[in-house]
């Protein structure tokens, strides 16, 4: 069962426009929510995340925060989910093809629910990464449709071999292609500020809030690919990846070439706040 | 009729599916040619435009070039356009939703003509621009679904009253919301060079080549918005837009504040291309 529009509806039931917006513009916006044993996972961050994008790209939501919530909780009902996502996208709406925003159009809203296992054997057995030029817009905090450098990076680390890319701009390290990076040297642990260069990540946030519980010193300063290859530990988080080890990078190892000792401290207080 | 997948279709019939890629990462190209008395033109520089995106992109055209161009050329014959636009999209195929290319997909074709008159007022009357950041990625020569910087471009213009947007990267002036622009001084013919920072426009070279036949100067350099304010004359060229006078940027008279004589002279010659 989806949610399009304004109703639940059977997958084969949905027919998009090919007038919408989100087809031929990507004038849209998403989220994309983790479920745990039947809830939604840090659901107020993902919520605010979505309301700022909205606003950032001058689209009106649907529906308030609070009914969009109750929309996606009854879609987790519906669906007797249990562990998995829950997707959903709102575009500007319908309209034939102009760039200004059109007049008196009414945002499309589709959602829906997919079962997704934890990734428990990459994120203990770590994967690996490439480092890949970072091109995408200067407006990389929004979480829009327009994903497709998203897409080649992603497909040029499959071509390589190795499961992730890291971005980097010149030599300073951003992000991944759809998770944040951090990396532990010297016990202090440093990623990307959450400025318009990367996305700030809910388990970004959550992560960070762990490391300082645990009294880990934490820098939210840009680090370069040096650094990165001279790290002690390096894993991404996301809200699909939770916290993966990157074990090698351009075929160096990082550190010791296995999961940090920090890395594990992090994953299994990450796992408290669900578990 | 528009023409959707493999077939010519009524609009109405049309059903895109919420698994196209083109719906949630933008994941697509698309071009739209200009139709004079019937007919596309400059049909082969497009085509050859979308084959390289498509390249670019590693996405598969589902047709031969050739064969596309036969079924644009229907389209405009069952829909008896006369003057107006052609627009094709193809997006990389149908799939649940995850980064990587989708194993064995079939890429979706979209492509519907619409009436669009000469926009023969703006033509001889020019129009209004304002400066604006270039946040763009840096893959614009490819023509991709990814247009939200230049929808939100487009609508900061409108928002202030002008009809364009001077797009530029910290000074240096690259092009349009949706066109490319070109400055006159000292008789000579000024625009960005055809690289990763621009579309290659086709009305671009098509007034690039009008010029030197004129034996006019020509100069593919970029220059400053201070180089722009300081111009003789100034106009911007596309698809739709043909070669559209720009009188005036923040507020500013570009050289007299009136078309000026060489602008004149290339839209005379450009409208001897089709006419």
């Amino acid at each position: 069962m989806y949610f399009y529009k304004n109703e639940f509806i059977p997958k084969t039931d949905i027919h998009l426009s090919p007038d919408d917006r989100g087809y031929y513009f990507g004038d849209g916006i998403y989220e994309v929510f983790r479920v745990y044993q039947g809830q939604l996972y840090e659901q107020d961050a993902h919520m605010q995340r979505l309301q700022r994008t909205a606003e950032e790209v001058r689209l009106t939501l649907p529906f308030t925060s609070r009914k969009i919530g109750q929309i996606l909780t009854e879609l987790v009902e519906k669906n007797k989910l249990v562990e998995g996502t829950v997707y959903v996208q709102i575009t500007r709406g319908e309209a034939p093809r102009a760039h200004p925003f059109p007049p008196q159009t009414e945002p499309v809203m589709l959602a829906y629910c997919t079962e997704v296992p934890r990734p428990v054997a990459t994120i203990h057995n770590g994967i690996k990464a490439i480092t890949f030029a970072d091109i995408r817009w200067l407006r990389c905090d929004l979480k829009t449709l327009n994903l497709l450098p998203n897409v080649m990076a992603k497909q040029a680390a499959l071509d390589h071999g190795v499961q992730e890319v890291v971005l980097h701009r010149e030599g300073t390290v951003t992000e991944c292609s759809a998770s944040n990076l951090m990396i532990i040297k010297d016990g202090v642990l440093y990623t990307h500020p959450a400025n318009h260069l990367i996305l700030h990540g809910i388990t970004r946030a959550v992560v960070l809030r762990l490391a300082r519980a645990l009294e880990m010193p934490v820098k939210e300063e840009a680090f370069t690919t040096e650094q990165l290859a001279g790290a002690d530990e390096a894993f991404i988080t996301g809200t699909t990846v939770e916290i993966t080890p990157i074990l090698e990078v351009d075929g160096h190892s990082i550190g010791t070439g296995i999961p940090g000792p920090l890395t594990r401290r992090l994953q299994d207080e990450f796992v408290r706040t669900f578990a």
